[in-house]
């Protein structure tokens, strides 16, 4: 039987969206995961690295050898920082292994834009599919390479993309006031993911245009306008390992319709769900689960329209994107392996 | 197909194991969720006491009757207070329903015992078998009543038990110190949940005799020891959601063969990690999941031995170990359901 | 020398911002406190409800008895909550007693904006002076009645004021979006505060023009700007004891200027301080102190102004602001008994 | 007036307990901080390193020139880690200086001991006072030179010491089981204090005889006891900033007696606070202030005692606690500078 699963290949393993992945392909009923490959910590035991899978998969942590990947699998997720992975991508894809990358690389259409804010192109030419079903789920049947989407922007496009999309707001200026639990700094050590820097206050960092995820917001918000959509962006820091939060403050185009237009677009999706009027988006509540939670408020007293969006930024932000892709790249049900519901409290 | 699931009431939906029991039966390929009952709640969606379930379970909790759960349900979890379930799991114990009772008034075998610290026996002179399958595998096969242990006398058990049975330790005095989650205490109210109160420092409660569970602890470690065990026990607030992690101090009988008698009991156990050596449990790395990770130290310059188990406390704990007891029940794979990894981080 | 001290009595002593009055007036070299007082908790020691005053504080609590505290104290703190305590002011006032009032039943200039949006007036005719040192420092002076801020008012106040004074924003519409340490709910129980709900997570409430906070910060941020202010306020709750981080997005009516104004408005201030170029507030390098740290960055791509406040809700936010107030109102040295530095981490 | 204030250098200013040592004596009525040194962050303004400080302290750190130390400053804290501050402190002790070393290097009076826990000698033949007032009160009365104790030691010690001096207990074994805060770790980068590794979980470390705070408690415990003590020492790292809470476990030798020999131990002490009876200590109730809660409970069924005691690791664990023996060795009132109570919540 095992014959018949695809062979998966992780690169990146030994970070948090690595371990995610590791996670949710053991619980996947149509995958095996064949390898896994990181740069640093090759030789050693992945359950060394990640204590949650002792005594559930023995892999030892390769190298990453890009013939060997791709004579091993049949898809690779990458989950390498942007800039590194490029490379690598690159040359799988050219070996006809279908790719799934995690990292900025490939996100950006502009690639002007993605040198002005990473410093370089990265893409060695290639296009890849923005992975939001969402948003691009027929260019995801049967695509071969996806750029999965950073989890800032997943949070603020589900917010407000309908909205945007419906005329209801008007493109520019918008707000996107965001709160992120700490994974989402990633494995890396510095002062800011020092548990008694953070572990009981909350702050902002890179506002006002400073955060990589803007143009990448802008960029699906756009496609959803159909015109030019301009944002200040605001990531916050919360004392939680998981979630991020994403509060979008828009201009009304009209009084009514907001609600309405969040549960037309979502009607069908397995993934979103607009709460029923007057609850609002909790982080804990799609924590470890592949869902978004969405609402809508009209304040009619500032004439301001806040759309919100709950998710798990390693899952829905990340993670679990990448294999609801995975499953469409496939044409298999869009919700295998990811049916899980989050475990609260 | 959903024919052939068996089909399963929850009664005490509104708590924390009940929504825990969703969950992991909602993962589970054999069972179908028919209905959910409450004292209090009756007439709500689901969905609404717990949010993580909109969208993914669509039923309304039901008040409690027993004539129509046993007509609707094959086999019945109930999750209510001690003392509160003990009518309503006779009832349905003999109208020959399959059940599995979360609450404590069953687990000890001494009904004086249970009288003396419940102040009432609450049996109504029903015997049901003890939960703990790595104890009581061969008694919860075909069982048809089960009393599934408590948290902490769980982690207290899967630390110790193997040392005890193997001679390996003195039985008396053992040291129990353990530290566990606030979902421990349930979602009642009280001053000692209020975030502001215990969200950012630790304290013990109950300690020195006066907490519920020593007598089940004792029970568990005397069957194994072959004689009579007796603890202190002093359980801890920590401030996360989830896990308890138990320490248990014991003086040895031996200068050596801790683990090795760990890894023999724990050979086999599909849901029981004993960590490499140098490695210590983590209530982080077993979260939302149905495994449990020790350890055992020897101190050679103190002459004691150190003994520990991480486990999640709603999950390992109540509602893993209550499916797992299903499992056992009907037959199946023991593992059905509970697969899943710990979303770490 | 006690004789010289003055007297001091607290009302709603029980409470989160009683606790922290005791505290900052324990340190206070020019007062005593001479009685607590509560509704509930009366007869028992304070140090029984309020552990960390065990061994200091040796105060009974007492029954809230006007004509015995206007006798035995000069000035009093009343902590009630909103309508409770408005009689009590009113007969101390009457009775000749300096007061400050934590509730919100005096903060409102537009007794109809309070009677829409509290239910009743609660003021019974008193006018009393809005205690923000830092915009009324002349009124406080010598006042006998005044209204201690709100905690999300201040933070909020705190952020824009000097720009809205300034005429460098447009005054609406505003975007608050705040983030608040759960101590701001109070001592009182709900689902809301448990751990088990809130302590992994973050969500918003009260959005939208829900929150009462609303018309006090308009109020303030109006007498600014010269004009009407219109906001759209949105409260989150984070996982964590104290702190409110308030993040303010405004038009701008200018290219420059922004920190220029800042650091102008909070040239003398002694409890404001204007981070330096790059850095941002954080909830806690102010925590347990009555300093507020403020920035303002300019998103020029965007076109949006966003300034940010964090102070400790219960000290800047409440009891500490309320101890500045009675340092102005006695001509005291406005910063006496406040000079304590937030012990970070 | 300044010119009579005791001059006060501080080395290893960039770490926290350095920042705790500012926050401290900026508060202290009789002490000036002249400078600020540290090895790695010398030119840096303090106040960048630790924000709290913007706006109330203005120096810049200085490089560790034991010269001009010397010449600067009548008072010399050094918070250097173990084995770097023994040159300097040693030189500064030589050239007349007072000299209070945070590190571990003097604490061992069995220098053989620390060689083997340690790995060298350290001490370069120097002999300090160990500063635990409530231990050694008279001989830190005009010291020149103190090790100032360990954060587990000071816990484990204050809990259990009375029971030991007053022959209540069996001196061996004994278990201590501490939960500590994550500032106990320091202000180093490691995976082991990356929030999301350890922000929602607990866990053991260095159990069984392998943590460098085992001798130091056994040396003072066996002090009290007039004999050999032998302890198994336990280290947690609990999700909070700050505190520890130790609970020792000991063999009675008597059947009563214990309360009433903590109560008559720490009759007079300022700081140490036995819990009336049924209260427990608290790790909030402590924190940010000097004082210790201390209980002891006597477990009839199992034949044990447990004695607890909750600190703040940062202040009575390690800068207030040198405060404190400041004070004493310049013959000033004991809790100058250290009244102010915690701010819970």
């Amino acid at each position: 039987m095992t014959a018949d699963l695809l062979r998966v290949a992780l690169i990146g393993a030994s970070g948090y969206t690595g371990a995610e992945l590791c996670r949710l392909l053991l619980g996947h009923p149509r995958v095996r995961i064949t390898s896994a490959h990181a740069r640093s910590s090759a030789g050693k035991p992945l359950a060394e690295i990640f204590p949650q899978l002792a005594g559930v998969l023995d892999l030892t942590v390769e190298a990453v050898d890009v013939d060997a990947i791709a004579a091993g699998a049949d898809v690779i997720f990458s989950a390498l920082p942007h800039g590194e992975g490029a490379p690598i991508v690159s040359a799988l894809h050219a070996r006809g292994a279908r790719v799934l990358d995690l990292s900025a690389d490939l996100r950006l259409r502009d690639r002007d834009a993605h040198r002005r804010w990473y410093g370089d192109d990265h893409s060695g030419g290639l296009r890849a599919v923005y992975g939001l079903p969402e948003r691009h789920r027929d260019e995801l049947r049967g695509a071969r390479l996806v750029a999965v989407p950073g989890c800032y922007p997943t949070a603020a496009v589900l917010a407000v993309a309908p909205l945007l999309a419906a005329g209801l707001v008007e493109p520019r200026p918008l707000v996107v006031d965001a709160k992120s639990g700490v994974s989402g700094a990633g494995r890396g050590l510095s002062l800011g993911v020092h548990f008694a820097e953070i572990g009981e206050g909350i702050r902002a960092y890179k506002p006002a245009g400073a955060h990589r995820h803007t143009p990448e917001i802008e960029q699906e918000l756009s496609l959803a306008a159909g015109g030019d959509v301009r944002i200040t962006f605001t990531p916050h820091l919360v004392p939680m390992s998981r979630g991020i939060l994403s509060c979008v403050y828009a201009t009304p185009r009209a009084e009514r319709g907001f609600r309405e237009a969040m549960l037309a677009a979502y009607a069908k999706e397995p993934f979103v769900t607009v709460l029923p009027e007057g609850a609002l988006p909790d982080t804990s509540h799609v924590r470890g689960s592949n869902r978004a939670h969405v609402s809508v408020s009209f304040d009619a007293r500032a004439h301001l329209v806040v759309a919100m969006a709950a998710i798990d930024n390693l899952v829905k932000g990340a993670s679990g994107q990448a294999v609801q892709c995975l499953n469409l790249m496939m044409g298999w049900p869009e919700t295998l392996g990811l049916e899980a519901v989050a475990p609260f409290p």
